[in-house]
C-alpha cells in the first residue's frame, strides 16, 4: 500500500477524493456522472440500509417498487415540481438499436421512436401519486405508508463520489393521510427518524430544522431537514422530509371518502436519504490516516492481526484467537482474522487504519507467552495491552460502545466550537472566510435578502432550527426587524 | 372482497392475472411494460432477497453497485452479446427538457443531445467487465466474487406481471477466476445455490441442467439452468448460471499476472434470478381460492382471527391470544392478529385465503370456554381443533414445517406425473397438445432439429439434465442416432 493521503489541512477536497478511492469505497465510472460503489463501500451502505429499513418498518411503513420511467407528461402535472425536476434529466426517446449499415456497430433505430418520451426518475412523486389515485378511495385506505429503495438519476454537471452523482441510490418514502395534522406529524416523525439514525448510528450530530421557501423541495409546502457539519466547516444536508400538503393529490386527483361522507383530497408527505450519507459519514469522522468508522456501521468491527515469522507461531496464535473470534461473533461483533502470509503486519496495520476498522488486535509470540494482546483504537490511535482472559470479549464489546459514543462526542464538540453567533454582516463574512462552520444570525425573512447573501458570500440558510428561540433582533443584511436567528453556512 | 377467481381449469392465464391483482402482489402501471410491485408482493420478494443474499454471502460473494447506463459502444465489444441484448432496449439520447414555447408543457431540448447514446442496462456484463479491467492485475486479485441487486430493462412487446416486464428487479453475480476449472465450478455452484433456494424455500422442485447452444446466454460458452413446471404444464426457467469462458475478458482486455509470471485472460461467470421467481412461486402452488405460499416465504405465517359480537368477547380473546403471539414471535414465526371490527370473520377468512397465509387460527367465545382454537391450513384447506395449551406454539411451528414439506412434495408429485418419456414425434405432439408437461425424448443434437420442433410445436429444449443418463436411441424428429434424452416443453 502506498503511503500518505493528502492532509485535510492542506487540501480537504483531494483528501476526500483520495480517501474514497484508496479505502475502496467507490470510483468514478467511464459512464458520465455515474459511480461504481465498490464492495467495501457497499457493505457500509448495506448496514445503513438495514438499520433505516428497520426504523421505517417500526414506524409502520412497508416497501414497494414503482417504475424507473416517468412519462414526460406526468412531470408537468405539478407546476412547481416540473420547474424543479424536469430540467437536467436522462430522457429515453427510443426503444431499439440496430446494426449499422456500414458494420461499424449499433445505431439507434429511428423507427423505434417513442410516442412519448420517458424520463429516468429523478424522484418518484409523480409516478407514485398516479398509482395512489387508484389505491385510495376511502378513509379506510389511509394512512398509506410506503417506502421505496431505488436508484434515481439527476443529470449533474459537476459530480463528486457519493456527494453529487448523476445516478445515486436512495430511499424515498411517500405517504398519504386523511388530515393535514397527520401529514405534518408524519413529516416531523420521519425527520426525527433520520436524526436518530444520524446521531445513534452514524455518530453524526445534526441540526433539525425547516428550510426557507427558496430551499424547499419543488412541490412541497414545507421541507424539514437534518443538517450536519463537515470537518472543513461546510454544511451537508443529510436528509429531508417534505410536507406536500394537497399538491400532488390535486395534481393527480387523489380523493377519499371521509368518515362523514364527504369527498376530500388527501394530504401527502415524502422523505428521503441517499448514498450521500456515505459522503457525510466519511467526511465527518475520518482523519489523515484514513477512514474512521463508527462501530455500528463498520463492516469489520474488529480485526485480529497475528505477528509471526514461523508457521508454528502462526499456528499457536491461530489456536489462541479462534475462541475469542467465536465469542465475539456470539456477541454480535464482526471479526476478521487476517492470517495472510503475503503481507507484513505493518502493511496490514496501515490497511485497516485506512479502512477505518474500529479495533485492531495484534498478537505476537511475546503476547502468547505473557497471555496478553495489544488493542489499538482507530479513532484515537491509542494502543493498550490487555490480559487475554475471559473478560476480554466483554471488554472489546464495551470498547466498541465507547468508540461509538466518543466519535459522536468529538463530532458534537467540533460542531459546537464551529457554531458562531454573529450580529453583523461584516462579522459573518469574516467567519465564513476564516473559519467556516454554522453561523447563527438574524434574517429579515425575505427571499431577496437570502438571495443577496447567497450571491455575495455563497452561504445559504441551512435551516430555521426546530423549536427555535424567539428573539428580537435586526437582520444582519437589511437591518430590518427579525424575530429569530437562522443557520447560515456554505454547503455541499 | 368480491368472490371468485377464474378457475385454473377454465382459464389459467386469467386466473393468474386476477390472482396477482386481487392478492395485491403487483399491477401494471401506465408506464409501458413496467409494473408496480405492491407492498404484499414486495414483502415476498424481500424474503426471497434476504435468503438469496445470505446464500451468496455464505459462498463468499460480496455486493457492489454498477452504473444503470451502458454506453452504446460497450455493447458492441462482445459480438454475441450485442446480438442478444442490443436490440429491444431503452435508449437515452438527451439529458435535458425545457419548457415548450407554446406553454404546453415540457419538451426535449435538442441542444442537450448526448454525444454517445446510453442504454439502460439489460444486463451488466459489459459495464462490469469494463471495471474489472482496472480491478484485476494479479492472481492475488482472483477470484473476484461480486453480486449486484438491481433493476434492468428489456423492451418487451407482450408483458405479463412478474413473468415478462420491460423493467424487472434481479440480482446478477459476476465473477472472475484464474482458471477454466474454477470458473466452471463457480457456475455449477451457483446453479446449485439457486436449486437449493427453489426447493428448500420456494418449495419448488427444479430440474438442473445445461441449455443447448441455441438457448444459451448471449456471450456464454455454457448456460446452466434450473427449470420448474407450472400447473398448466408449461415450463418456467427459474434461474441461469453462465460460464462465460474468456469472452468478456478478451472483449474488455482483462488479464492477470499468473503465479508463474505469465499474463493470461481471466475466466468469467455470471448468474441471475429475478422477480420472475415471483411468477413461478404463484403459479406453482396456488389454487382457485388464491395464493398458496410456502411458510418460509410468507410475509405473514400465521393469522389469528377473533370471532366476536361484543367488545367484551374481543377483549377476552385478545387477552388469551396475546401470549401465543409473543411466544410464536420468539420462535421466529410472523403472526398477525386481525382484530378489526370493520370486517366480518368470513370476509377475513377469504382475504387470508386469497393472500396465502399458511395458517389461520380462529377463536370464538366457545373456544374460550373450551380452551380450544381452530386451526385451518391454507394448503389443504383442512380445519382442526386444537387444545389451547403450552404445547400450542411448538405444534404451530411444526405445522408450518409440515406445510413447507408437503407443498414441496405436492409440486414434486405433480411434476413427476407430468413428465413423459416419449419415443416418437407423433406421441410428443399428442402429449403437448393434451397434457403439457416435461417431455423426455431423444434428440439428434443439431440446432436445425431443435428449431424445426420449436417452429412446429412451440416446444423448446428446456435443458439437458445434469448427470444425464446416457442411452442409445433415435431422434424423435430426424431419426438420427442420439446418445441421450433431453427435456422438451412449452415454456413461459
Amino acid at each position: 500500500m502506498s503511503k500518505g493521503l493528502p492532509k485535510r489541512s492542506e487540501d480537504y477536497s483531494a483528501w476526500y477524493n483520495e480517501l474514497v478511492k484508496r479505502a475502496e469505497l467507490a470510483e468514478t465510472s467511464e459512464v458520465r456522472g455515474c459511480m461504481v460503489i465498490k464492495p467495501y463501500g457497499y457493505a457500509i451502505w448495506e448496514k445503513m440500509q438495514a438499520q433505516l429499513d428497520k426504523m421505517f418498518k417500526a414506524t409502520g411503513h412497508t416497501n414497494a417498487y414503482f417504475p424507473l420511467f416517468i412519462p414526460k407528461s406526468y412531470l408537468s402535472k405539478e407546476a412547481d415540481h416540473v420547474e424543479g425536476f424536469a430540467k437536467e434529466c436522462a430522457v429515453v426517446t427510443h426503444h431499439r438499436l440496430k446494426n449499422a449499415e456500414d458494420g461499424s456497430g449499433v445505431v439507434v433505430d429511428p423507427e423505434a421512436k417513442l410516442e412519448e418520451e420517458l424520463i429516468v426518475r429523478p424522484t418518484s412523486e409523480t409516478v407514485i401519486w398516479n398509482s395512489y389515485k387508484n389505491w385510495i378511495q376511502s378513509y379506510r385506505d389511509l394512512p398509506l405508508l410506503i417506502n421505496q429503495w431505488a436508484n434515481v438519476v439527476r443529470w449533474e454537471l459537476r459530480t463528486r463520489l457519493f456527494l453529487r452523482t448523476a445516478e445515486f441510490l436512495w430511499q424515498e418514502g411517500h405517504t398519504a393521510h386523511a388530515t393535514r395534522e397527520e401529514a405534518v406529524e408524519e413529516t416531523v416523525r420521519m425527520m426525527n427518524v433520520y436524526a436518530e439514525f444520524a446521531e445513534k448510528h452514524m455518530a453524526l450530530p445534526v441540526l433539525r430544522g425547516v428550510k426557507t421557501e427558496s430551499e424547499r423541495f419543488a412541490g412541497a409546502l414545507d421541507t424539514y431537514c437534518i443538517e450536519a457539519l463537515m470537518q472543513d466547516g461546510k454544511a451537508l444536508q443529510a436528509g429531508t422530509s417534505h410536507f406536500l400538503g394537497q399538491n400532488f393529490a390535486k395534481a393527480f386527483d387523489v380523493k377519499f371518502a371521509t368518515k362523514e361522507g364527504g369527498l376530500e383530497h388527501v394530504w401527502g408527505t415524502s422523505w428521503g436519504v441517499s448514498t450521500r450519507l456515505m459522503g457525510a459519514l466519511i467526511m465527518a469522522h475520518s482523519d489523515d490516516n484514513g477512514l474512521v468508522l463508527p462501530p455500528k456501521l463498520a463492516p469489520i468491527q474488529v480485526v485480529i492481526v497475528p505477528i509471526f515469522r514461523k508457521s508454528e507461531e502462526l499456528e499457536a496464535i491461530s489456536q489462541k484467537v479462534a475462541g475469542i473470534k467465536e465469542q465475539l461473533e456470539e456477541l454480535g461483533v464482526s471479526v476478521k482474522f487476517d492470517d495472510r502470509d503475503t503481507h507484513k503486519p505493518g502493511w496490514k496495520f496501515a490497511e485497516y487504519e485506512l479502512k477505518g476498522v474500529p479495533l485492531r488486535l495484534a498478537m505476537g509470540p511475546r503476547d502468547l507467552e505473557n497471555g496478553t494482546v495489544e488493542i489499538a483504537r482507530r479513532d484515537t490511535l491509542e494502543k493498550q495491552t490487555y490480559q487475554f482472559d475471559e473478560a476480554l470479549p466483554q471488554t472489546i464489546k464495551k470498547l466498541l460502545d465507547t468508540i461509538q459514543e466518543e466519535v459522536y462526542n468529538k463530532a458534537l464538540q467540533f460542531r459546537e466550537e464551529k457554531t458562531y453567533r454573529v450580529d453583523s454582516y461584516e462579522e459573518m463574512k469574516e467567519v465564513l472566510e476564516e473559519k467556516g462552520g454554522f453561523i447563527s444570525a438574524h434574517w429579515d425573512g425575505t427571499a431577496e435578502t437570502e438571495a443577496k447573501i447567497k450571491e455575495e458570500t455563497k452561504a445559504t440558510i441551512r435551516c430555521i432550527p426546530l423549536n427555535n428561540e424567539q428573539e428580537e433582533g435586526k437582520c444582519i443584511y437589511s437591518g430590518k426587524p427579525s424575530s429569530q436567528r437562522v443557520i447560515f453556512a456554505k454547503a455541499y
